[in-house]
């Protein structure tokens, strides 16, 4: 299909939100997808998607997506096939496994179903073979549907910039604690006054899924199932005044124990399968190992790869756990919008939409 | 003294800085103290105080402070018996051993002479047997002075909120990540546009100072030295968005392990010698243990006991190492004047001032 | 009863928002008034203050608050005769009225009211003689009670600096343009996307406010009605990433025309009524006048007199209108708890209290 | 030139400060010019431009940039005909007269020669027929070389957003406050300290410049000068925590009077010179009228039209001088680097560089 100039329609639920509004964003002009339908809550649908939505993620949303009537999230009233989900848990819970049911494949960004075990959680440049789960997942829906989850938008940058570590060594033990940014609350979110002269240690439910997603994700698939890593994290979260770009300090133990050098060689020349099939969303490099001692920061990296890198900084030994660093990497694009484009790619590349 | 009406004189060296400041405006209406000198570097000595200092702490300096006029930072200046230092690095290297020479007793903020093995290293609740080490480094200076050091900013509140665990079991490892406030940079310190829309991973010379002066702290006394702790730290440091407050989120590993709610109780009702003799500065509770969920918060817990106490929440078991907690302290008045005025009262208290 | 020792019950309406936390604050060891009652919405009716509020104003509410027990914002279920309300204006329209029914003296922050012709609205430096109009609405309310209003709080500054002026020229024409903290919009209020990295040139409902209130404050008392001032305002308000206190940019037209030294003058050597009746939440001076090229600023300068002066700069001329300046004052202290406080203390002191 | 396939080769001075960064990343890539030579302090000269500059703006300088040898701000170093400078008000003093008599054609940032009587100080779409003081002043150079001002970074969004409100009534009076982002006073600039939960309502002699500015810019060419325009023009300046973005609250009295609707109009469809010439830094529009309340805001708008647009919002009467509005543009593009590179593409499209 992307060799014959006509794109795939897709759809995106929940396009209002801040996941949403990114989505649409990298849509525009995708090589691949045409973004053909958006829908949202049944509050909206009905009106066009330039008047519902509270653009906030640039001057203004596309002219061909502010044109389109807002749908229902509901398969009778979205035709594609290829859905990309950016609903809250709580819209999502009954959404997605209906979209399921109904044939369509959908990419998603809701925990809910992340450690079902027939679904793949999927980092494309980690675990892109996870996504033969699908193959028993379609039986539980009855049909060609299915849904894979996108992880958490912290965990997505821990994953790739371990991916090539874990290609060599056991990972064991992390931890991790996180400075995030304030779109990760979507909006209205975090209220200004708790950010001002502020940092607050603590996002509600976000540690669980730092300390349960990566062992999935670093699983190895045996069957139809995905064996968990025996990987144990400590993550403690914190909110910062800052609009984008998720930024984590970890430490590491893996066995066997990888030096500094060795870790910063293994990322800067890290390529992935979606590096390696040239999907339009993947970064190339998709690791930017950074060597001033003062960065990955925020604001001046996290477009790097446009948002879609891990940007890896201050790699060095770490007296407890044997290797540290800090990992950035951007919490809308590549942590929830790009993450989910990019497993779209993957599945449109493998020929895997219904 | 402190019984009889009349303050004991005391001086700051380097006054116009962000930590003088605060030591000026601690020192103001004092019960046992009266700021009778401030001195600075040898371009501001003879202005008055309330003219050459950039005053940023408050809306205004102290009036009796204002009208002192600043004198060069040279013990044939300055004649009062305890000397405050709040000298950067550079200008301590050669200022506060004259004045050791000269016979005062000097308090510093300075990083420089914090790992001899003579000079104490001292959190008043923590450590203040480590005074004895004074009579062994009087023979340094070949008279009554001496340097004490108040440790790193980010040290203090953490060997604070650690001092009641060091009582019952041996510290171990820690794994140490802070969101340090802009204050600690002194003044102009960081650029605004470093710290909007952003955080910064990395603080010079910072790390360790966090890696080593912990385990001098918690050192056994030995005669007139002190044996270090046996004690592995991690720590990546961060600048964050924040006016003043530093927070660390810690992971601790001791042996024996201490559980959360035993933590928290050896914490809500830690005492130390600070508390027991009533010194002036000693915030009581020594440190106070937050359940909410959300705290500590810098701009809302940081004036705690004053600006002296240390704020500890999330305490709750670590998959990695056994223990973590978030601990917040005011790095400006705990985690430096103030501390630096705690640790003069308590020299004061046990009739060391020369 | 202030000469007696026995402090006089108050009631705080709407004591659980940011407002209401001011004023519970601000009532803590108050000399005349003991908070007695505390209510809020129906839905926290019955819960401990301490518990129902989320307390953003300092480290914890004061204990003798946090123990009391919320009430209904309903006359029958609060005894005090003297009440501030901090209830937004969609609770204020109808329990306001409802208390000056029952006989009580209701001090409001809302903005209901402020523009009825026999209800006063109160600076106490600048109108104090306008609390006569009470005595008409007394009538209205067919008993002892009746409203007073608090001005908006940008208007609040404003009308504080331009008091001394007002009694020496004619103000004729001001623009007007604010920048205004985050409080403001109360709790959660402003989304912190919208001010990291920003600041928003519009906030609802406010500059009709900022264009209105001054010429009734400013207004001649004429029997039992109050004749607005000619005066024209053009202002434009914008929401900056401040925590607390309001910064305007002032320029002002008067007759006869006011020069810089002399406006300095005035303000600097002002007393209101509050001063010369010596009200416990007066500030002394009203007016601090600063000379620094760079003051006022919110964060070094809100505190100034409690919170509850107004703190002017940069007075010069103005190329335009005659003469500018910058004015700055505590948005939740003097521009709305605390003003209303004073309000209430004003009215003790006068004997209307009910 | 532009029509062959090569580009002309271009210099910047002062190339490691926030503007000279900003022009070599505006011109990567520059369909006309070619960035041949970077220059800076001597200090730098020599070192590769990668190495020397501390790069703040995005991830990394261009790559071709990076590998640039700095130069001395000589012309006998410096080969280019045209030069873009960067250079702050001390370098340029002498540095910028030396390239005028070394026959080269100087676009400049500085403030230094913005109101000599000879010397354009061009916002292109406004007054692009200023260019004929080359001319004359290229008589004080004694040769083909010549200096030309970039305006103020506050005037260039003032004075675009009032183009074409100028080409139809006589400006004649204006009040200006100012909301201004941190990088309009480069790096390090203003201290984070200052900028956290703060403004500042001062920024070192910014204002004269915003009142003497644009009666030069408004003025009417006269032979071989500029009559300036009878313009009062009132400011008050303030630094905000806002990376790049000034926006303008502006009260305007004009000539005959013109109503919201009609100015809005004028602006949105208003092209000037380099629309019509169709410069590649052009944005068309030139100016982005927004009609919601709240806009225009820095963080979304200031990419308008690349950063080189002016945007305005809320348009509507002023009850004091006639009109009002909100204006924004982005101060280190359209108001410094940008705004330098597009009198340059000016310049080089009316075959005025020697």
């Amino acid at each position: 299909m992307n060799n014959q100039g006509t794109r795939r329609p897709v759809a995106v639920l929940g396009a209002t939100g801040m996941v949403g509004q990114r989505l649409v964003q990298l849509l525009d002009a995708h090589p691949w997808f045409e973004l053909a339908e958006v829908a949202a809550s049944d509050r909206s649908a009905g009106r066009p998607y330039g008047e519902a939505v509270n653009w906030r993620v640039s001057e203004a949303p596309p002219a061909a997506a502010a044109a389109l009537t807002l749908r229902a999230c509901d398969p009778a009233a979205v035709e594609s096939a290829l859905v990309f989900s950016a609903l809250d848990a709580a819209a999502a819970e009954e959404v997605e496994p209906a979209f399921a049911r109904a044939g369509r494949a959908v990419i998603s960004n809701a925990r809910n179903r992340r450690m079902d075990p027939d679904v793949p959680l999927i980092v494309p440049e980690a675990n892109a073979d996870h996504l033969a789960l699908i193959e028993a997942q379609r039986r539980r829906w009855g049909g060609r549907g299915f849904v894979v989850c996108n992880p958490n938008c912290s965990v997505i940058g821990l994953a790739l910039a371990l991916a090539p570590l874990a290609r060599t060594a056991r990972l064991e033990r992390l931890v991790v604690t996180t400075l995030q940014a304030a779109s990760g609350a979507g909006y209205p979110g975090v209220p200004a006054l708790d950010l001002i002269d502020n940092v607050i240690p603590w996002i509600a439910d976000e540690e669980p899924k730092l300390e349960s997603e990566p062992a999935k994700i670093f699983g190895k698939l045996a069957g139809n199932r995905v064996e968990a890593l025996d990987l144990a994290v400590s993550a403690q979260v914190h909110r910062v005044p800052v609009s984008d770009g998720h930024l984590l300090a970890v430490s590491l133990q893996s066995s066997p124990r990888i030096g500094p050098e060795r870790a910063a060689e293994l990322m800067a020349r890290f390529r992935g399968l979606p590096q390696e099939l040239g999907l339009p969303s993947a970064p190339d490099p998709a690791i930017v190992v950074r060597e001033a001692s003062d960065r990955p920061q925020p604001r001046l990296d996290r477009m790097t790869g446009g948002g879609m890198a891990a940007v890896v900084g201050r790699i060095r030994p770490c007296a407890v756990l044997g290797l540290r660093m800090e990992v950035l990497s951007h919490n809308t694009i590549r942590g929830a919008a790009g993450g989910t484009l990019l497993i779209g790619e993957l599945i449109q590349a493998q020929d895997l939409v219904p």
